[in-house]
Order: structure tokens, then sequence, then C-alpha cells
């Protein structure tokens, strides 16, 4: 049985290069006692794995060159010589980008099977996107009735949920997003109030109408001048859920923080940073209410997937590009029967 | 009765200049029914006052040019037609920078002295600098023992009160000064950890010796390079106490934000800005607080007095060239004999 991998060759600079990983095929591994091999199915492709690359000590130690690069799956127990997993099973864990992962069953979950759940569902919604957006919305963000959202990346994973959390809590939600097509998703599809589209639009200008009341919320996932036009427009007390900061991932030299950091200040505002890594406490009452809103209708989602891990290091870059809509995933294998 | 005062001429570009305000004689005003005549004896000088100067709504609106300049003092009421004011009382309120000042009483209030008490004291410890302190210390830093807490501009009158109340709840205080005599004062006598100044030593380097264990709660009076270098070093969880932004007030360019923004999200952190007037619904415990922690020895303040309104103007620069040390006031007229 062959093992297809990408390991990481070089620490990137500036955007993602394929040179920058190796292929690599090598026999799968042999579980040994209390291991099991999973057969990942779909990998999540998400822009902080722009900074698990970087050769800095973060919220995860880098990944070593050389490593099989980090990233979240969905696979299916292939053979398990550990006691709390069994071939057949559905497992979510970090398990990198490969088709074949040796596990000793530390942070790997079990995931029940519904046959009317897509598995990209349990990539897209469930796990740590459907986490991110509820913990970034409620848990930070704190909304009320009646005030007013605003979502960079709006059309992406964590983005397209955010809003409509937002919504669901009786927010105004304006969503940032880069072409005309996904603001029409946005607003057409997701319900969001308005969309502004980045590319052609001035977003200070398109903020100030579309937020005639300012900006109470911000979950921002993008940074640099998206970030200074929304702050410009902050109310007092505005919390400013700090998601990502996706605009400089790939910077090359310091990049500043908002020039309208004085508002913060003045309209005594909140930044926030936070990492889903500290909220799997909360996931259950997530994974509820998720489950919930879909079932009702009220929560929508988008994935956008790409077949074959060959095709992974450029697809990553799509995160950044902006080509991406939804949830991006890499189809590694095929989905096991029902 | 002749009443003196300085009147806003004109928006200062960059540091304040005398010229920047009109000096005006003009015959003491009469009070009319349910209104007070206040003497002002001491005026509290802030940099807040920078911001009240600048055409742009901001937390309060801006002084109006030919408007008596805004200012917090304390006085003691000279005639009173009022029903809740008795001449002689002592009265603290926004009377402005001028010896006389009529009052409808809104936003005055009276204060109880005792003999024990200099009167420079209910401007540099009760009241807003003491209050802005311990909201910003306790209420927004949330410090617990053992953690390390960072102040800028942490011999002025806000920065030294909210060193030793951190000292007070167990944490390791680090200021940061712009003189070696500061420094002296806060590791001497107020019994700050360390004290760095800036304006010798590399700050950053600095830091790191004297915060072994990183930063957890940054009271942040200054902005700019020292609170990039204090994000560089903030632990998990950080708290950055947003009371002022004091190297960019003077700014006729837009001013980038720190440079370490990402490490916020990295690192989880808050950065949340607050500002008195929010919050005098704590006024009664804090000023319980500041007087036990005064009679007790475990707190100590510095008055820096003007002598003399003509010389507003000019001291007020020295907030923002580093000259003052402690709370700086000027002195308008005698006190009132006990």
């Amino acid at each position: 049985m062959v093992n297809r991998q990408w390991r990481l060759l070089a620490s990137p600079v500036g955007p993602v290069k394929e040179s920058d990983f190796e292929w690599r095929e090598e026999p799968a591994p042999e579980p040994g006692e209390n291991q099991l091999l999973v057969r990942n199915i779909y990998l999540s492709l998400d822009p902080a794995m722009r900074g698990w690359m970087r050769d800095v000590p973060s919220y995860l130690p880098p990944v070593r060159l050389g490593d099989v690069m980090r990233g979240t799956t969905l696979g299916v127990v292939e053979q398990s010589r550990h006691p709390d997993f069994t071939a057949g099973d559905l497992v979510r864990g970090v398990l990198g980008w490969q088709e074949y992962a040796l596990s000793d069953g530390s942070g790997l979950s079990r995931e029940s099977r519904h046959p009317a759940i897509p598995l990209t569902a349990y990539m897209a919604v469930f796990g740590h996107i459907g986490l991110t957006a509820y913990v970034g919305v409620l848990d930070i963000g704190k909304p009320q009735a009646g005030e007013t959202l605003v979502v960079t990346a709006a059309a992406g994973a964590v983005g397209s949920l955010a809003g409509q959390i937002g919504k669901i809590h009786g927010c105004r939600v304006v969503g940032i997003a880069g072409s005309d097509e996904k603001c029409r998703w946005l607003t057409a599809e997701l319900g969001f109030d308005a969309a502004i589209n980045y590319r052609t639009e001035n977003v200070l200008e398109s903020l100030r109408r579309h937020c005639p009341n300012g900006i109470d919320i911000d979950f921002e996932n993008v940074g640099g001048g998206m970030l200074d036009a929304i702050l410009t427009l902050i109310n007092k007390h505005a919390r400013i859920v700090l998601c990502g900061l996706i605009s400089q991932y790939n910077a090359t030299a310091p990049v500043p923080g908002p020039y309208n950091f004085t508002n913060v200040l003045v309209r005594r505002s909140r930044i926030e940073g936070f990492i889903v890594v500290d909220h799997w406490g909360r996931a259950p009452a997530a994974m509820a209410d998720l489950g919930r809103w879909l079932a009702e209708g009220r929560l929508r989602y988008r994935v956008d997937v790409v077949e074959g891990l060959e095709n992974t290091p450029r697809a990553l870059d799509r995160l950044f590009d902006g080509s991406n809509q939804g949830k991006l995933v890499v189809k590694i294998g095929e989905e096991p029967a029902l």
C-alpha cells in the first residue's frame, strides 16, 4: 500500500509555491500496538496553514522542514490496534497532507456518521470551521439584536457562517468579499443585508452607506486597509473579533497595524484575538446549534472541492488570491459507502 | 471681580503653542437662580486635552474655537443660588482654564474635605486620575497574582498609580519612563520591580531581561514603538489596557498601528480601549480602596504644581516632552483655609 504525501521542503517566502513542498511516495506504515492507520478522505485547506510554515514560534510549533505538512483531515480507520477505534470508524484529526496516517489516537475524534449529512459538511460546518465562526461571533463578539456586524472575507468558510450566525442573532450583517458573484451569494442565498465587493468599490464609502448606524461588531479575517475602513466607523464599545489577518500572511516585510488604532481608544472598543484550539469545550453546544440551524434551513454552506492530493499546494493559494468560495477542501480519496 | 481665562483660538497643529490660545480678562459672571459661581484652585493638565482641541468628533465634543479651554478643576463655591451648594463648598467639575466659572451644578460634585488630605491629592489620586488607574488595572486588566504588568509613561499621574495597584494585587511590575530619576523613583519609592529608561535603553532588550516570564498585562499610555516592543513579548491571553496613545497625539500625519499586531491574534490577546467617563459608577469602590492604600502607606503619589493660570499653555507641553513627573496641575488660586 503506497502512501502519497506532501512534505514541507522550504519555509515559503511570499505566496506558497509548489516547489516549497516535496511529493513523496512511500509504503504506508503498519500500526503498532495502541496505534491505528487512517485513510484520509478530505483535507481542510485553511489560511492558518501559511503561519504554520513560518519558522517562528506561534500557537502551534512550526512544521519542521522535511515533515509531512500539517492539516486537518476527515478520514476512515483502515486498521486499528487501538482499543478506542475500529476499522471503518469515521475520524477527524490533524493528520496532514497525506493519504495514510498513523495515529496513537491523541487529538483524534470519532465522528458519528449520519446519512443526511454529506461528509464535506464535517469539514465545512461541523468541526473547526463551524466552531470558529460560532465562538467568534457569540463568545467574543457578543451580539445584541439590532447591532451591525461586518464580516470580512465573508464568502470564505468561516466568514460565510459567521455572517449567518449574526443574522440568526438579530444583527444587521454586511459582508465584504472579492467578486460580484460572491456578493450575490451572500445577499441572495445567505441572507446578508448587504455585501461589498472590495475589488470594485470604495470599501469605506460602501460601509458608510450600508452601516447607517455604525459598526458594533467586526468579524475580522483580513486586516490591512479593510480593517482601517471598519475602525473608522466603529461605534462606542465595538468588538473587533480578530479571527484572521489573511492580507498579511504572505508579507515579506513588517506590516503596520491599523492606522485608525486611536479609534480603539476613543471609542472604547475591544480587539480580541482568538484561536479555535482554545475553545474545544464549546464544541458540543456549537455543533448542536449549527446542526439545528442547518436542519431549519437557517444556515447554508458551500464547499469548494479540489480533486486529488497532488493538487494541494496549488489549491492553497486560492485562499490568498480570493478565487475560492466557501470551504476549500482537497478530496484525497473516495468516500466509504454508507 | 476679574475673571482670567484661556480660550482656544486655533486647533493646534503638532505640539500645542501658547499662540493657540487667547488670554482674556473679563468681569466674573454673577450666578442667576439655580446657578453658582466657583473659584477654581487647581486645574488638572491631562494628555487627553490634546484630543479635545482637535476638530473631530470624539468621546467628548471638540472645544469650539473661542470657547474657554476645557479642563477638570477643583474649586471652592464663591457664591451660590443653587439649592445643593453653599458658599465654601469644595467642588470638582469640568470648569475649564479659568479662575471663575459659572455652573448649574450639572457634572459638579461636592467633595468632603479632610485635614489629612492635601487638596492636590484630590487631583492626583482621588477623582479621574485614580479612577482611571483603578478601573484600567482591575476591571480591564484583570490581574492575577504572579502575572507581569508593564506600564508605559509609568512616572505619569495614571501610570504611577497603575503600577502600584498592580503591585498591591501581586503582580511583577515593570515601568517604562523617560529619565533615570523617574526610574529611580519608580523602583526605590513606588516599589516597581524594575524600570526602563526608554531614552537610553533598548526597550525590547530591557523588557526581555525584566520580564523573564513574558508580559501578561500592558497598561498602555504611549503607543508607537513602545507598544510594538511590548506586543513582541506578550503571553497567551495577554490584556493590553489601552488608556492613552500619547506618542501620537501631536502627530500631523496618519500614524500606523503596532507592527506586531498579528501577535494579538496568535497569542489570543485583547486590546481594550477605555475612558474614565464610562466608569463613574466604580468611583465609590475605587476611592475607598485608594484611600485605604494611601493610609496604609502602600500607595504614593507625586504632584507637579505649576504656579499661575497664565503658565497653563506652556505647562501642557510638559506632558508631551516628558518633563513632568507625577500629576501635573496648575495652581490657579489660593487654597481656602481649613
